[in-house]
């Protein structure tokens, strides 16, 4: 029985998709008992893991959640950074939203779809979902600022980042839609430049 | 005694400055003490009131910070339902704008500093701000779509109105402006839109 239990968690350690197991068998309870019901103990007996599994890749189950939010703001972050000298603040964008690509793939879909059923049906990880959202937009201006974009236009080039991310996450998850995350990204930015300068030109 | 009590119970309630004095006490004590230290007591000691004034004014000594962030979101929700109806969304905007002017007046400046003093000192309130901004962007979006302006126009809008109101806010509660807020609020308005229209020419 101990030796039963050593060597799952043996396993579990190399096994290369255990994050991901744990990560599915964690949406897939959030979304079916609710994220506040989930306990961790039942999040790693679903993926077929134990919870010190579970512990060597999350420190606790919010994390499950916010993981990936991280994960995309270093992406905003190092596009931004590396984007070539001439590349004007539309054009960092377009690179950190196409950077994405990678994570938002085709497989990760339902996850993301559940994520989004999760957190609507509760306001405490709304009101996290949206500071998440305020802390990419900072970090979004910095990365401009730092590229020489005054402070106005990276604030406001900023949002229109976040407002392009957030429509194509929604657009993306949505079961009818098969194109990729990154057709969508281009298409949401364009749409928004449009409406800049409606907006701008307005009165 | 207890008839002194009362006298002075009686007095505050019927005092019309009571609310304001409150105000400047609170935030006179959490720029001195810091916000986490500052007891209702202590607040109500300081302008002379009870307790029990206190409690009649607000829930409790958080509300002292939020309850102008309430009205300013009614402002903006009223002035964009009420503009005319050929008004754009930057019309909207700038009548939302030019309506908190009678709430930012000179007088208020002094509450406006203290105010921004204490949220950069504690964390949980910056939070609770941003929380407040991200759903004053979802009120004005919500307003503007419901006179008919498009789901993208309305959020990009939004998140004008709210750079436009932070940066005036800003500007306006530095001691050495003297300009009125709705003056501030025009100049501030105007150069987003000059930078929305750039964003919206670039790549």
């Amino acid at each position: 029985m101990e030796l039963g239990v050593n060597t799952t968690t043996r396993m579990a350690r190399w096994e290369p998709h255990t994050r991901e197991r744990l990560e599915r068998a964690a949406f897939a309870l959030f979304v079916e008992r609710g994220y506040d019901a989930t306990t961790v103990a039942a999040i790693a007996q679903q993926a077929g893991l134990t919870k010190s599994t579970f512990f060597r890749q999350f420190a606790d189950k919010r994390e499950v959640l916010s993981s990936s939010q991280d994960i995309l703001i270093e992406l905003f972050r190092g596009a931004i950074a590396e984007a070539p000298p001439a590349a004007t603040a539309i054009d960092c964008l377009a690179a950190a939203l196409e950077s994405l690509g990678p994570v938002f793939t085709p497989e990760r879909r339902e996850v993301a779809q559940q994520r989004r059923v999760v957190i609507a049906a509760n306001s405490e990880l709304q009101e996290r979902e949206l500071l998440k959202r305020a802390r990419l937009a900072t970090v979004i201006a910095n990365a401009l600022h730092a590229r020489g974009v005054d402070k106005t236009s990276a604030r406001l080039a900023a949002e229109m980042g976040v407002l392009a991310f957030n429509t194509t996450i929604a657009r993306w998850s949505e079961s009818a839609n098969r194109k990729p995350f990154t057709t969508i990204a281009r298409a949401a930015l364009r749409e928004l430049q449009t409406r800049a300068t409606l907006l701008g030109n307005q009165g």
